[in-house]
């Protein structure tokens, strides 16, 4: 067991009491830092980066160097599995990932199998550790994958969609399909988050992009039923501790009852729901971690303080709560907002706490 | 008084007894049909096809021709009150929407000024009284306008954005401006839309495209107060006829309540939200209208005769339900299948109300 010095944001994930309320940002390590550009120009492409141990390390580690934050993530992308099932991913400088070979036929999909994540993820293993040691017991590192229908709507539409016209019309003729590849997507995902887990990965969180784009009976069959599997499959306890885990469906905000239901520590929540009423519906279920309108990062500083200390008060006394934005961060991003951003979490938690 | 011979839809919206549950599509004179392309071929662009009221009326009336709607809506585009403005409205292939000149000055926003509905948008009245004379007494006529917020959008941003960083960057540092904006925007389109009703709407829609991406607070203050003016602003009686309201948030679902109680006589749902839980939380307080996923016509008939009947079953029995989808519908759709709902929506709305 190697307890990190600051382990406030795994205490927060198991709703333990904390001197402040942790946070850390959805991709926190990205082109909002010059460094990380600096980096990602001497990787190549952002695969390239994400393969190279050592560089995902030094990515990983710069904005811990730049804010305080209370949690460091992987630096890799949600859809590293599709792409060891041998879809070839790759990104298109605005247009978001993309795969080379997206499932078109019935015999592409009766033929997807799970990668081992110990060879064909290796890379990400060997990132795992290499930011484990780069660490020390500063903060935690948390893992993470897409969701088994986010994973889906890269492989069947081959990039990101308006309207995923391609899965879903697979959704509503041909259910048996889809279900095939989430089975295989479920599987892998937890073989893949559970490989993190033993290579050093502290917290999970899994990034249902756009599960929110379901109604919500389809999204209990689709998107939610296969994050319970994995759920239902992960490691809890690692090297002597409790490895929580935080699902997070984007636009999900109607749903959060059925979320917390599935057995995970924490919810992720994006900036349209308000996190006291979310807090009111969950109870003691589960933590809650976010939900800053990424955007507010444009604000001038007195203004995000503002903003922080809103969500903050709106969630109110008591444990439970991670800070995050309710989105990734944009890459227009000036870095010293996100001082501001950080400041104002840690101050206005510690005076929430002394009343 | 003129009363239409199929007026469920707007017995509907009153929640007054109908014999079936009357259904029209949002964009139903659109793309998908070809006789649609036809038309616009001959008239240009597609706001040369808006501001021709004979063409509009032409193609207002196409989809009636071919399904058994109960209801038709003014052909024409949610920002047709900031093109009135001076801004310069027009559309790229596969963009959407732009202005020529959006907002990107202090001074531009304070020289703002509300257009003259009977002459900057006389087009607009021109085609309503021309649909309604084509149309005779048989289906109402929908007249509609985009929200305050939804206009101030494209306003500022001058186009659709993945992340309205422009317009939410004022939003937060400068307020004061959004909401000279808003209240411009506000005045407008409530005369634009008196306008439409004294032309001839005998029910009128209030598209908030964007409002969905805002905080809960945000939204509220920035475009939920402003649809409340317009509802507050709106004659309510017409020829002898009360003339019902919708507001639609795409996105909106989590804050049914609040958007039931600004005044409205219905609100739209999106897909995402369920509409037997959403029924459930507004009460008797307004009608519901919705909410189709559109992809959903890319399936095959029964299929969507399936979910077609599932929505139905949801909202229950009793008035107060108008069938739509719960977005505009794609242009990539075949029209057979918008024969099918229609037809799966009377026929089990009529069984339902023979239990």
């Amino acid at each position: 067991m190697n307890k990190p010095k600051n382990d406030t944001f795994l205490r927060a994930l198991l709703r333990q009491p904390t001197e402040h309320t942790p946070v850390w940002l959805m991709r926190q390590a990205g082109r909002y830092l010059p460094e990380y550009c600096e980096t990602r120009r001497r990787a190549g492409s952002f695969m390239d980066l994400c393969r190279n141990p050592q560089l995902a390390t030094e990515v990983t580690l710069q904005p811990l160097a730049r804010f305080d934050l209370d949690a460091a993530i992987l630096f890799s992308d949600i859809l590293t599995v599709p792409d060891a099932m041998g879809l070839g991913l790759y990104f298109v400088e605005g247009e978001g990932p993309k795969f080379e070979r997206p499932l078109r036929e019935e015999w592409e999909i009766r033929n997807l199998t799970a990668p081992d994540p110990g060879v064909e993820l290796r890379y990400v293993m060997d990132a795992v550790a290499e930011i484990r040691r780069a660490l020390g017991n500063s903060v935690p590192l948390i893992g993470f994958s897409g969701s088994p229908f986010t994973l889906a709507c890269y492989m069947i539409e081959g990039g990101a969609s308006d309207d995923f016209r391609t899965i879903k019309a697979m959704l509503y003729d041909r259910p048996d399909l889809l279900h095939h590849v989430l089975e295989i997507n479920a599987g892998a995902v937890t073989a893949y988050l559970n490989a993190q887990i033993e290579s050093g990965a502290q917290a999970v969180m899994i990034f249902d992009t756009w599960g929110g784009a379901l109604s919500q009976r389809a999204y209990r069959e689709f998107s939610l039923a296969y994050m319970e599997r994995i759920v239902d499959g992960l490691i809890r306890e690692h090297d002597g501790a409790r490895v929580p885990c935080i699902v997070f469906t984007k636009g999900g905000g109607q749903w959060l009852e059925e979320i917390a239901a599935i057995g995970c520590d924490a919810i992720g929540l994006d900036w349209t729901t308000d996190i006291g009423a979310a807090r009111k519906r969950v109870g003691d279920r589960v933590a809650l971690q976010g939900n800053l309108d990424p955007v507010v990062l444009f604000a001038q500083p007195e203004k995000i303080a503002q903003e922080v200390r809103a969500i903050l008060d709106a969630y109110g006394s008591g444990s439970g709560h991670i800070f995050n934005l309710g989105h990734g961060i944009s890459q227009f991003t000036p870095p010293e907002h996100v001082a501001a951003l950080v400041s104002a979490v840690h101050e206005h938690s510690r005076k929430q706490r002394q009343i």
